[in-house]
């Protein structure tokens, strides 16, 4: 089981709020602030929550951090190319070891996303003031609870199909926009010990991270992706025969 | 493998176009026999289709027709409570045991859909001449061979989530609507031996069953809905020891 | 979110106990006595559990009854057709208004399982002393924390493939037996707003549920099946043009 | 649609065939003669069988060679680190753009599987002779299509749980191993345009692709992954406002 209180990394590429002003206005910490405080808000004493950013030595993600990460969230959009390839072996592995990740917006082209999806994770976009409506599919799902269905999101950028991605083992929302297109927003996958989230609310040109339906999503999905077991990755051992006799426990002789 | 031609039979409820005056002025032969002519003209040689409605004897059901159906079509929506449970059953069985079934549009509501998925199968619903797009989200299925990416219906009735559905195997297509609804309007299914399609744009009000597009789909779905292999329903055998050697061919020896 | 404790009814077919000597051996009290103290075994005050019967008035399984269960476990195997159906639809819509549900061994063939699946749930068996061992093939997953991987069960009776079900949402144990079969022992399912969970070991013959490691499968499959919302089964409403507008926060405009 | 003959390129690490005595008596012509021979002698005329090995310029897997593939089987166990980047990567983008895959045996820890599944694909294993029966779980599958339930397999290295995959889209086959291990044998998967089959039997020290059932399932796998549209690989267009009016076909106006 995950420690107490949660421990949550919210990583930032911090880059458009530092050279474009219509981004510093909607978010003048930075957009990983507004993040982290929104699932502040909604978890309280449950969480202690971090920020690191692409400028950071090692991105600020070192083996420390990230050995003391339950749950990281990766926002990025300019700059994936920039994130070192050594620092994306190291969340991969602590993903599959059981730390849960949280991806979000334009992060679903970034290294990480890729690298666990295995595709181009390609999707179709517009920038130009689209409301944008997040429904729900699956109301028994942790991440939903509490969320209106559907979030109204008055001014997004629109992501439309096809998203090349694998089918999610979970589909949580789909998303239409008022140019007529739809999104599978809300895709939660499994990988090695790990959970992964997908939600692509949250461009940089628009409030998202400030609408409080978007942030009860981010802290539903915390919580969810939080490990049930944090161990090593996953080991390819050469098994003896009968091995597991050993696993019978005297009770059940 | 499936005989050749594939033998579809095409059900229809066949009550609107009977007391409806707006439905027979766009199916004056019925809507199955639109959807019939829709599989004829995309398949040709390839098919044989025959009608089937609730009126005849067994609805047209018999222990027979199924027998030498291998792809049976359902549309339904006034009269879901008079369809007999007899036939509901010998439907479910032939399902279980190898032929395909395309359910459409309020065919969601029909006993058998709700018989194979073991939910309410309810939505949300609006029939006030909403444009329907028909994304699709699985390029690789055979079903969106040749389909335009969306499919564009000018008017339709909306159908919303929540659709209270099992996840499907496959999510093949999802629609908005210009109320701003999504809707998943295409999942594919396995059941015992069968496959089984949802297919949603079809409301008895609207001319769909004309569209070129959507006539394309329902093709499709016929050939990939048709037996591998097409047996008895499964049993439960009691199985002796070592029963399987019998399985190893003698050239591996 | 569930109640606090979580509210258990651990319902029991009790035929095989009270007629056969070798089965009364094994549960003095009943299966479903064992299979309740495995979980308050584990979960302790988390738990409230209570046990009910198919010979008590409407099995037990009254209205009142149900609305005051979180999760249901069933087991049955020799009175199956005895079940009311009324009972059966009463259980179904629990279900589907978010109850959880356990299903265990021979309770693959009851027709609140049936009902659910839409398959015919068949499968292959022997009772002839197989040693079952219980793979683990989703580590990350809450039913198997703290399980060993594998479970090994020194005699059980054999379930094996093909088993007539939906894929599972969520595969969890994959047994083999002593004469090789294999069986998808653990599989999830999500149905409407309720959480379902097959397990199959547990033949009367055997003293399955008093193994500590089957006991606290049981008990991470209630924390797990335990609902997550609890409303009324998703109902199929007219939906007025716009009516989501109201869902916009006043924070968000 | 595909090609018709089908056009397989059988990919062969060719290391043990040319080092290990023990291997070059199973396989006197290479391990990928025996596969490719397996799929002649089933599909016939539907094929066109070439193969490629690792000591090829570029493996034998150039842009030209890939380009008229329309599936690639590849076995590798000794040499993986030895496959150039550029190969895996080229590849890769073949797959996503539709090309067909089928990963053999310890291809499961080649590169190009590790990079379409995004997990480390560890497993735990055994080479002493164990005897596998591979069970199908999906009678309704074209891959299983005339295939004895279970294949029985004398002698084999045991591959064993847990497999550290992605769930598979869906799961065809499991194993069971003398030893009592399970193993999900067959996992067919959908990334980007492409499928990707993973069958497990086939290890360097055993006869398994002169066994005839093993050879019908490489064949109807051919079959299966065959590409259904191939095109160029998923790319992220911005899309202008009501661009798909024009989807609108002229008889649906």
């Amino acid at each position: 089981m995950s420690a107490s209180p949660l421990r949550v990394t919210v990583w930032g590429e911090n880059v458009h709020e530092q050279r474009d002003a219509s981004v510093k206005e909607i978010y003048p910490d930075g957009m990983h602030a507004a993040i982290a405080a929104g699932i502040t808000k909604n978890l309280g004493d449950d969480v202690v929550v971090r920020t690191a950013t692409l400028q950071e030595p090692s991105h600020g993600l070192t083996e420390e951090v990230l050995a003391e990460t339950d749950v990281l969230t990766w926002w990025g959009h300019a700059a994936h190319g920039e994130v070192a390839d050594e620092v994306v072996d190291r969340v991969q592995q602590h993903v599959l070891s059981g730390m849960g990740l949280l991806v979000l917006h334009s992060g679903h082209f970034s290294k990480i996303f890729r690298r666990l999806m295995g595709t181009t994770c390609v999707l179709d976009w517009r920038s130009e003031n689209d409301r944008e409506l997040v429904w729900t599919v699956a109301p028994h799902h942790p991440i939903t609870a509490g969320i209106p269905n559907p979030i109204v999101i008055p001014a997004q950028e629109m992501y439309g199909e096809y998203f090349d991605i694998p089918q999610p083992d979970e589909l949580i929302f789909i998303s239409s926009f008022s140019g007529g297109e739809v999104f599978r927003s809300g895709c939660a996958y499994r990988r090695g010990h790990g959970r992964v989230f997908y939600f692509s609310p949250g461009d940089q040109e628009y409030p998202v991270y400030h609408h409080p339906d978007v942030r009860r999503v981010l802290a539903n999905a915390v919580r969810w992706a939080a490990p049930r077991t944090r161990g090593p990755v996953p080991d390819a051992p050469n098994a003896p025969r009968d091995w597991w006799v050993s696993e019978l426990p005297a009770e059940a002789r």
